[in-house]
């Protein structure tokens, strides 16, 4: 079978602008919405117990970041995930600084349970999560490059799910395959929240390109190093690349983006 | 009686820089609150059951925007909502996505009940609050302009108020007279809670300018428009086009602003 | 003995990019995430009741600001203070409208209790805690700038604490010696949250400048102060003041900041 190229699921998510059902942290919500509309999708941020399972059930794509969590929400974040996993909504976890406190490490094991169709988060939460899993422990205070990418392959054969470890170089596998992706900037970490906007947008290319998670989310992560090296380049500082970043997210086209790098298959272990 | 012209409302502002108390969703708190600062009004964000009718009483407005909902929220506004009513300060109610859920529809029934005194929306919201309380039931999923149209002034003549009904032409209605303004950018939807923020500059003015709540209103989307079309002009996208709003909406002057257009009178059906 | 420049406070800052726990409300948590980053220290916002006692410990300061409170808010700060206490963690208050409702007196004072390192204010809040303090009421309509320093000076003492009133001109106290401070730029107050996201600052400073709160809290203003300056020069309203001001913490270096004032002795009545 062959993969549509980040540029088709560009067209697509332009074409489609999705739903995407956002349950995420007080930092990100302004920045994540920002994001969301400049690239062409539909945002919505609703958290309420009363009424997240029943919004899910329309949206495109729902998008799970545990940044500000309490006890409430996380019981929200069940009912959108129970409700997605049920009306075959795909959803995204973004499981922010999972490996910091117990309410963390205890909501995402349950999140786990409704089978997200990605996992977007840095090495040390990768580690975090896939030790969790393993061991009921935490992150090892040194993480090696060679041991997190274990962990994601881990995590994506476990929950038979996409991937998505970001950093200066972004790894992202489905457990057979894996891609190494590099762009942005370094002035992207001194931004806030522009992961958990991440997050969310591969929820919004799932959403637009149901039957091909694993492209899906490699082409919102080309899409969205292109614009980061882009506004880089017109940036001088954090908040010149913030504002360029939404300008270059609105105004790429399908054209501007590069082909895939090869991916290398995986050896089942 | 002479109504005030679009000049003299944000003139009042600009003398009284009025406290607008806030409750509003999370992804809008920090872009309502510089709107309102860039305007010369002064925002004050805060929800608790504890002291909203306490502040609200103090307030030279209200505005309630049920974006990101939830119970105790809900709560907190009908207190406040009723503050604003037992002391006859001004408020406006911004329906969020009032067809989607029922709790949207149940909170927005109880909260007009407080007799807001402007009610900003967008087209499918002023359709599922008329149809709501007309019947009971959700938006309709083809809206056409004159139906919403019919929405809006169906609603101004059953609750005494002001409809600001806002899109790429405003419709403006006590019930009795109609304007339609037009103006802004086509950048304005993909930059986020710009609507959110325009309900809250409205409770601004109608703060300042209190025994013409119809010309103060229509005072404050001219100010928007205006100040939303020339940003338009400076911007490369949504990023730059959100600076650029902030720093027009600071700098235009009472004299930059147009008269009104021609109202159309009703008949009363 | 010698206390650190301002300079030496920034270089620590950068050296150490200390972890700072933010429990600050909706309207501040980005825009103060962001002011962190650009300056160089790394934010962490969180406030669950379940695990706020277990970040703060690991922390490299603590902020507090109750904005936007509410009760399981104000018991998270309550936790969240305890555990700064216990753990010998530094932390600062910024005690929002503390003279408008009973909540947030109440809120305060228990706060107060775990002895903040530095009070962050305007004048206005410094002189109701202070009179929340002494007498049990509010604040009085009027305030004089004598009457300030005074309160600035009794809260000081009385808590054994660094007070920072900010304004045109701030005030800085540890109750023994007193410093103004002048820079920033009219538009400050234009642009929301910016005292707030100062507050954050001084607890980034002072977890790198653990031996000295005072002079950590002096070269926080005096940083802070300049970049408002510098970014003043570039802005043409709220808009672009916001952005730039980003960019100028950013790229400040310490060799770039004055030298502290001289302090005046104060005499102990």
């Amino acid at each position: 079978m062959t993969l549509p190229s980040p540029r088709e699921t560009l067209l697509a998510l332009r074409d489609q602008t999705p739903l995407v059902h956002c349950i995420t942290n007080y930092v990100a919500m302004n920045s994540t919405a920002n994001l969301l509309l400049a690239a062409g999708a539909s945002p919505a941020m609703l958290h309420a117990q009363e009424e997240v399972a029943e919004f899910t059930a329309i949206a495109g794509a729902l998008s799970i970041n545990i940044g500000t969590l309490s006890t409430p929400w996380a019981e929200a974040m069940q009912l959108a995930a129970q409700s997605a996993q049920a009306h075959a909504v795909p959803w995204v976890l973004d499981p922010v600084a999972v490996g910091a406190t117990r309410l963390r490490q205890q909501t995402c094991l349950s999140l786990l349970a409704y089978q997200p169709s990605v996992i977007r988060a840095n090495a040390s939460e990768i580690m975090a999560l896939s030790g969790l899993a393993h061991q009921g422990r935490g992150v090892d205070a040194t993480v090696s490059t060679d041991d997190a990418i274990q962990a994601a392959i881990t995590l994506a054969r476990r929950y038979h799910c996409v991937v998505a470890m970001t950093g200066a170089t972004d790894i992202v596998t489905d457990g057979q395959s894996l891609y190494r992706l590099t762009g942005g900037h370094p002035l992207m970490p001194r931004v806030t929240t522009l992961g958990c906007g991440l997050s969310a947008l591969v929820a919004g290319f799932v959403a637009a390109n149901r039957h091909a998670p694993l492209t899906a989310t490699l082409g919102a992560l080309t899409y969205f190093n292109l614009a980061g090296s882009r506004a880089g380049q017109q940036a001088e500082g954090p908040g010149s690349f913030y504002v360029a970043l939404l300008d270059t997210l609105y105004s790429l086209t399908a054209d501007d983006l590069p082909a895939l790098p090869h991916s290398e298959t995986l050896h089942v272990g």
